[in-house]
C-alpha cells in the first residue's frame, strides 16, 4: 500500500490533508499556487520529501494554472501523471511568458517552509530542467512536466530501497518502538523508518510496533498510528515518557526512526524526542536503527554539534486544539528537532545500503557507491 | 506561600480544582464520600501526600455525610477544621452504624488510585484511631477528625522539613529539571520536590527551573508551571521528549523530582517518564533527587519489580481537551507511573534527612530514625 500522500492528477494537486488525520481522510485538489501555498504553510503536507515533491509538482501547476481555460479548437493537450488531458491554445505558450511564470511561482513556494532543504532542492532541479528544454514552449512544459513526475518516482523508489535494505533488522515477535512519522506520509507514500517495518511486514514477518505519540505535533499519534491501522499492522500508543518503562520491562527490542539531517561522522538530527530514545536503546542494550536516504546525508557538515536547529512556536507546548495548558506568557525551549550521536546509532538504512556503527569513513564510503 | 490544595472547611473537603488550572483557579467543595471518589479518580485533587491528605477527610466526610441532615434539637454539632458546627442528632451516633459507614467509605476510596501508598497510609491511619477511641460514637467521631485534621498538618510540617533538609543540594546559577508536579499542589501546600527549590529559594539562593510538561495530563505545563510563577521562579517549559538535548548541551545541572512509592531498596515509583529523567541524568552524569516523605518508603516491597503500577484510560493519550488526536479504536500503553532503580538515584531527600546513594540498609535506618 502506498499513501495517498501526494499526487498530480487532471490538473491538480491532489493531498491528503493531514492536518485533518486521523478524523477525516480528505482529499484536498489544489488548483492553484494560492492553494499549494496555503497547504505547505497549513503543514497540510509536510515531510522533507513530500514538501519536495509538493514542489516539483507546483511549478507544474503554475504552468497549468497559466494554461487553464485557454483552450483552443482543436484542443491540443497538456501533461497529466498518466496521459495529456489538460486542452490548452497553443498561443499561450511562448517561451519568456512560461519562464515568468515558473519564476514567479519559484518566489512563492520558496517562501512558504523557508527552512525546508527538501524544498529548494527540488525547485532548483526543476528550473535547471526547464533551462535545459532549451526554447521550444512546448518543450519546457514537458520537460518541467518530466522532472515533477521523476522527483516523486525517484523519492518513492529510494523509500522502497530504504525498506528492502532494512527489512532483515526486523524480526517475527519483535517489538519496534518508533517516533514522530516518518512514514508514507512524510514522503512519497511509503517511508523510511516505517518503510523498514513495511518491507518486512510485505515479507511476511510479523511483530508488534509501539508509537510515541511525539509531542508537541503529535505526528506519532495522529499520523503513524493511523498508517499502521491503515496498513493492518498491530500497533500500541504511548507517550513519549512511557517509552522507558516499556525497555525497563524488556519490552522493546529495537528502535527505529527518519532523520532529516545525518553528518559527515554519522550524527543524526531527527524530530525531538529521538534522543531520549536512544538513550533508552543504549541503556537497555537495544539497537537503535536510523532510516534515512541519502540526500540527508550532509557530508560538509563535521558533526552533529554544527547542525542549526530550528526553534518552533511557543503556542505548540502552550495549547492544544484551540485551548492553553500552561500558565498565559509561560517561557518556552521547543526545538524542532534533536540530535543522536552516532555511538548511539547501531545502524543506518540508506538507499544504497546499511552502515553499522556508523563512522566518517564508513558514511562517505557509502555516499560515494551505488544503489543497492 | 502556602498553596489552598486541600482542607476541610463548614462540612466539606474544599480542594482547589487541579483540572481547571491554570486558567482557573476554581475551589471546589465535597460534601459527599461519592464526590470525593470522583475527584479522586479525575484527578482533581492528585500527588501523593494531597492524595493521603483527602482520604483522611474522605472518612471524615464519610461520618459527616451520614450524620448530616438528622438534627436534633437543640442540635449538637460535628467537627470542622478550626471548630464545631455541623449539627447533628445524638441518635445517629451509634458506634456499630458508625464503624459501618467508616469501612464502606475506607473500601470505596481505597479503589480509586491503587499505586499510591499514601492513601492507605491514611486510611489506616484513620481507622486504627477510630479503634483506638473506644466505643463512645461521639469519642470514635472526635478521634476520626483529630487524626484527620493531624495528618494534614504533619504533612505540611513534613514538606517544610523536607525543603529544609533538601535545599543545600541547589546552588547559586544552577539550571534544575524538574518532572510532573512534586509541589503544594501534589501535597499539602507546600510540595516535596518543588518544596526543596522553594526552601533554596527562601534562602536566597538563585536558580532557574526546567519543567516537563509531563504528558499525558501536563501536570508540569499545568501546575508547576502554575506554582513557580506564582512564586516569581524563573523556569523555562519543555515538552518531556525535548530535556534529553538540553542534557546534552550541559543545560541541566540536577533533577529533582518527587516519588509516590519508595521501594526497600530504594527503587522509586513516580510519574511516569521520570525514568527516562533519570536514564538522561546518568547518561550525562547528572544528580538526580528523589524527594519524598517517609510516608511513601513501603519497606515491605523488597524491590520496584513488585510495585503495582496504575494503568490509566486510554483517552487521556488519544484525546486532548475534547478534540481527537489519535485513531478511533487505537490501542494505548498508559501507564501512571514508571520505576527508577536506586543505582539511578543520587539521593532521597526526606522528613529525618537525606539518604545518598540509596540502599536497602541505609533505607531501613532512616525509617527507624527520628525527625531531623
Amino acid at each position: 500500500m502506498i499513501f495517498p500522500t501526494i499526487d498530480y492528477r487532471s490538473g491538480a494537486i491532489e493531498i491528503i490533508d493531514q492536518t485533518l488525520l486521523p478524523e477525516r481522510e480528505r482529499i484536498r485538489r489544489l488548483r492553484t499556487v494560492a492553494g499549494l501555498e496555503e497547504a505547505l504553510r497549513a503543514l497540510r503536507v509536510r515531510g522533507a520529501p513530500a514538501i519536495g515533491i509538493a514542489a516539483g509538482y507546483g511549478l507544474l501547476l503554475a504552468l497549468e494554472e497559466h494554461l487553464r481555460g485557454r483552450v483552443a479548437r482543436p484542443p491540443r493537450f497538456f501533461f497529466d501523471r498518466t496521459s495529456f488531458v489538460t486542452p490548452f491554445d497553443d498561443s499561450a505558450l511562448d517561451a519568456r511568458t512560461i519562464r515568468k511564470v515558473l519564476e514567479s511561482a519559484r518566489a512563492r513556494i520558496a517562501a512558504t517552509r523557508p527552512t525546508a532543504v527538501n524544498l529548494f532542492w527540488a525547485l532548483d532541479r526543476i528550473m535547471r530542467a526547464a533551462r535545459h528544454a532549451g526554447r521550444d514552449p512546448f518543450e519546457i512544459c514537458a520537460g518541467v512536466a518530466a522532472e515533477a513526475f521523476w522527483i516523486h518516482y525517484e523519492e518513492l523508489e529510494v523509500e522502497l530501497a530504504i525498506g528492502r535494505n532494512g527489512a532483515r533488522f526486523v524480526r517475527d515477535g519483535m517489538n519496534v518502538l518508533t517516533h514522530c512519522n516518518a512514514g508514507g506520509l512524510a514522503a512519497a507514500g511509503y517511508g523510511t523508518a516505517l518503510g523498514v517495518l513495511y518491507a518486512a511486514w510485505e515479507k511476511g514477518k510479523r511483530f508488534h510496533v509501539y508509537v510515541d505519540e511525539t509531542r508537541p505535533l503529535l505526528q506519532g499519534a495522529r499520523l503513524t498510528a493511523w498508517e499502521l491501522s491503515k496498513r493492518g499492522i498491530p500497533h500500541t500508543l504511548l507517550c513519549d515518557g512511557a517509552a522507558a518503562s516499556l525497555f525497563a520491562a524488556g519490552r522493546i527490542d529495537a528502535a527505529v526512526v527518519g532523520a532529516d539531517r545525518i553528518a559527515a561522522n554519522g550524527d543524526a538530527a531527527n524530530k525531538v524526542g529521538t534522543l531520549g530514545v536512544a538513550l533508552m536503546c543504549a541503556a537497555y542494550r537495544r539497537p537503535l536503527y536510523v532510516a534515512a536516504p541519502i540526500s540527508t546525508f550532509d557530508l560538509s557538515t563535521p558533526s552533529g554539534k554544527a547542525i542549526p536547529i530550528e526553534e518552533r512556536p511557543a503556542g505548540e507546548v502552550t495549547s492544544f486544539a484551540g485551548g492553553r495548558c500552561a500558565p498565559r506568557g509561560a517561557r518556552v525551549y521547543n526545538p524542532a528537532f534533536d540530535v543522536t550521536p552516532a555511538r548511539l546509532v547501531r545502524a543506518i538504512v540508506t538507499e544504497r545500503g546499511v552502515v553499522v556503527r556508523p563512522n566518517a569513513r564508513k558514511l562517505s564510503a557509502l555516499a560515494a557507491a551505488p544503489r543497492k
